[in-house]
């Protein structure tokens, strides 16, 4: 796995998490992997991922732990030990990241080079890098992009995109950041003959709204107004103070609502920063629905969750289905991961249980 | 229809609903038959649904609608004139309801003698009377249960049910008393050439948990404590003070949550009365998981609905199924209706989203 | 009592509410001065306060009425015969307002006339219109008040307060608009042998504020965020979506939280129009706090009321004590009101209970 | 200070916190008499502070501490090294606990001989031992007490208390067990010489209800309900799984609502025991009141604390207003400490601000 944002609260907990599962200190809960159904697949061990990145802030990536663990209290500081060698080769395997498109070629020889030095099979680029403002609409082909790229008018995260798929390496963007969205990216993708799946991991209020939008429309309950309110204290909520990104995360949350219910009720996502919290995040919602004979109730919701542990384990599972696939023979947009994006880039299915079905099916077209 | 404690607040919402439904002053929100695939479905028209039933208490329809529209606020007292023609046919129609097994044999003819008088072509017979304390367990044959009808062994809530059979109307028990369970109840109904479902209307707190497990089931987040606690005013609420009616509604509500997570986190589910609510209740839920590294997190849900509300239109769909059942022949327990029961009898399926597929697939099997 | 804003839904609630009280449709829930110690001083009977005010819609009170009563359904509709002839009255003393500050004249005029023409002792003006934007610093001296207003350079609160002042009646700004704020009024106020007061009706969740603040002083637990977040539907929710009301608003919601902690910790009021909520309002608090050993802590709020409801009975309670006030011959800024106020003009008490004795202590300056 | 029930949850949190202060690890958060006007008072320094304890159950205090850091996550697990003396010193003061009421002169003996060995000048004993049954009455004379001990008819927190008193020491009851609950005592501590105070520690929900009831009551908001729901997994919730302790803890947290608001809404207080939360206590209020118009409004409440974080600077404060309450002569009960009460002794005081204000009365008569 090359995780795009290393020093990041979500890339440092892949890191820190892996180490302690190799560790034998936790048990897998979180992984979607290891559990249900796909629990019989066969993926990569945790002994056999290899884990780099790009980065262009510094500093030491066992600090991070220290304050993911003591300040934000997410982790065990008891672990530390354990987990201190691994997060050491972690660190050595991260590069500088690029803040601009001339160094594309840069970015693949950086890629190429991991792969070489730890003789891996399957390469994952997973973008994790701080959300980008909204970019306008990218060229749609293939020419136009790479002539875009060299003349720098590509947001970064694009960048990247192409480097992982120029590079042969799956490409998976966990962020609300425009990288590989387009269909252009498909066809990319297949001759390069790598996958590639997003947009945005879907964690926390979108994920219930996933569960619970398909009961209300089921039972032809009608939602008047779907009110959620975030407030978040990590390095994503300081971005997201920056109007520019709040908008581009405010839009991969708000298409689902009329997908699920085929009408569109007045909806609200707010994103706030409330420093003390950390990387906790609170969601409160509230959700006003008409039911028989026109009677107004309601519905509301506090999700606490701490938002690197959520986020880390899907990044894991995404990271071995991708091999998987690649494994299989797979290339091209992978449409069936609708399960874990907020903004599920070629699919249709927005309800969470049909989306796990689908997975299933993806994962294990053999099953009955 | 033929509604068991027609005096009840889900009766007279059920009259009031069908006939606001007729004057054309409500949508039809909150029926399931009305939405979705199910909405090209034929079921009975609104118009054609006659209305009878059971009751023990005296007092006017007419009154209750008042309260339900001015003390508890549930409907629209602007619809009084609206409805009130139909109430008072249904009052008419409503016949002195049986407090030992003895009668049986006199409920078999009310509901004959309803058929006959109104030409009905299919009976449905709704058990929404207070709930029964818990009761032992019930003979496992025919024989028995009539010999035990007689001498007046048999909760109240089965001598209806076998009141149905014997009448060749369709039984559904959607309260937690003890009604049709068991076996022998299957074949009874086949032989009568009717069929029957249940068991405890899934109204609130229960919906959220069939449309909430399997997003923690799925996503491997180990529910460490499930604590519910609903408060509710109205009559069942009161019952509910009764300890042995209280406990067995906790008994319907308990199944659910190890059966869709395949462990038992440490659940509670506390009803208590509180007077000035009225016909409302609140449910509060605090949902205590783990996630990735173990890592503690919760979810709380505060559901405030209005009882009867939600619990008519799941009535009027009931019936009008199990019309639909009975006109295309078939007999016996049925099976697929989970998405509307609490302890859903002859089934397994547990998750609302596959319950809801099982639905459309047994209503219209036909389709895709 | 003169209300600015004669149509809007908290003008039209205290006419309604008046007249349900002189009708004996209701008690006295609600009102301050028909409770506790207050219980005990002989304000204004509710027979002998007279209603008009100023108003720039147009359309007709009782159909604001029968809004309220049905869609927003915080009246019962069942009183219509009962309030109608009353709010048929106020209806006829509703006057053109003014949109500009040339009018001021007029308005005196009008004010003048209502008194004459029924005989009023003592007359109360309340500004009840919609939220201004925040506008800049006002004139110190009265001559420059004038000039500006004869320029058209004030905001139209504030000719109103004049207005009112050189009718000689009091003058009572329950907006957070600029109206009479300044130290200017309190001279003004006392040559023209009237009183005033204000700013911004306390209601909801500044109210919950002002009441658990002083706690946690009390406790030395060290608030660290306290993020608030206001959901409503009715007209003065629309006139929030315009950035300068809405701001206006927040400002008058802010200082309190350091004034009674001694620290700043973060703080957020955010506040949003959700269509769908009509007149009621909700606000959820999240309170994250240390105690003991730094250890991390929070409670959470969700208040659920009707706007007009909460704002109605404080309108009453203040015109009865301004009237007394002028009665026994007070003049000038009535610096003790806190209770009322989110931003207390002339008071630098902010917990609750101290205001309630502050109160107190004003109306009744010999009780104990 | 001499702790009953020295290896609880909250007697090692008041050991390990006075070791953090002296330590200084940590501010002084939490503690009443280190901020406001009280922290101009010259109390006893932390330095000063000498505890030992009677217990009756085995155990190493560090381990306590392992587990109050580690899995009850309410203390920093860094901090072992630095408070590993102070819990050496303070577990070898421990001694063994009584459990017949035949051993008063034995337990007399043993808080002689600590205050001998350590020079104490003022001995405050504080019951913070798991919560009894409800006993019957007390006898009302000292005598006839003594003679209810020696035939061991008295309940152990009773006999605890006597032992205090006839020691000299100050007792404070900061259980809802019996102790000193009973004017007896008062005559009884000023005879020895000693103060005495009670009665429960108020921690949670009822901080919260002497917060805001007073709101209601000022401004006229008719309480209808008030459903409180607490649930907890320390020791403390595994006792009140007894339904005895359950209500002798219920029954102290009762009386407040009728006391402030003068009528008796419909209360309920729950506290269930949910294992997996440890430490950790939340309580979830649902208040149901009328507004004016008698239209019905909600508040509701979530807090989520850590039981010992909240009573321990509690059990600090009261051990140290006891001594100062001794240096300066007082004898008898404390009538003015209900800020810290949930059913205080001696006092009709229940609203928060002026219990505040009551103990900052007493602790520094001479301040304006």
């Amino acid at each position: 796995m090359w995780l795009l944002g290393a020093r990041g609260n979500v890339a440092v907990t892949v890191a820190a998490g892996l180490a302690a599962l190799r560790a034998q200190k936790v048990a897998s809960v979180g992984l979607c992997t290891e559990s249900g159904p796909l629990r019989d697949c066969k993926f990569t061990d945790f002994d056999d991922i290899c884990l780099g990145g790009h980065e262009i802030r510094t500093g030491e990536v066992l600090e991070v732990f220290d304050r993911l663990a003591e300040s934000d209290r997410i982790m065990n500081p008891a672990w530390r030990a354990d987990v201190a060698a691994d997060l050491h080769h972690y660190q050595r395997a991260i590069v500088l990241g690029a803040e601009r498109g001339g160094e594309l070629a840069r970015l693949v020889g950086d890629l190429q080079a991991f792969r070489e030095e730890h003789n891996i099979s399957h390469l994952v680029v997973v973008n994790l890098a701080s959300t980008e403002g909204s970019s306008g609409e990218l060229p749609t082909s293939e020419a136009a992009l790479l002539q875009a790229a060299a003349a720098d008018q590509l947001p970064m995260s694009t960048i990247y995109a192409l480097a992982a798929m120029q590079a042969g390496a799956a490409y998976v963007n966990f962020t609300p950041s425009t990288g590989a969205t387009g269909e252009v990216f498909d066809a990319l993708a297949r001759q390069h003959g790598c996958v590639h799946a997003g947009r945005d991991g879907k964690t926390g209020e979108t994920l219930l709204k996933a569960a619970l939008l398909p009961m209300f429309a089921a039972r032809n309950l009608r939602v008047q107004s779907w009110f959620g309110q975030n407030i978040l204290g990590n390095g994503d909520g300081r971005t997201l103070r920056d109007p520019a990104s709040k908008s581009a995360k405010q839009s991969t949350k708000a298409g689902l609502v009329e997908a699920v219910l085929g009408y569109q009720p007045d909806c609200h996502v707010g994103i706030d920063y409330v420093e003390p919290l950390g990387d906790w995040k609170l969601a409160w919602d509230h959700v006003l629905f008409q039911g028989f004979l026109g009677t107004q109730m309601s519905l509301q919701l506090t999700w606490q969750g701490a938002d690197s542990i959520l986020a880390a384990p899907l990044v894991i599972d995404l990271a071995r289905i991708c091999a998987l696939a690649m494994e299989r023979g797979d290339t091209g947009l992978l449409s069936s991961l609708g399960f874990f994006f907020k903004e599920p880039l070629g699919s249709q299915v927005h309800g969470l249980a049909e989306q796990y079905e689908q997975l299933v099916g993806f994962v294990m077209p053999d099953r009955a």
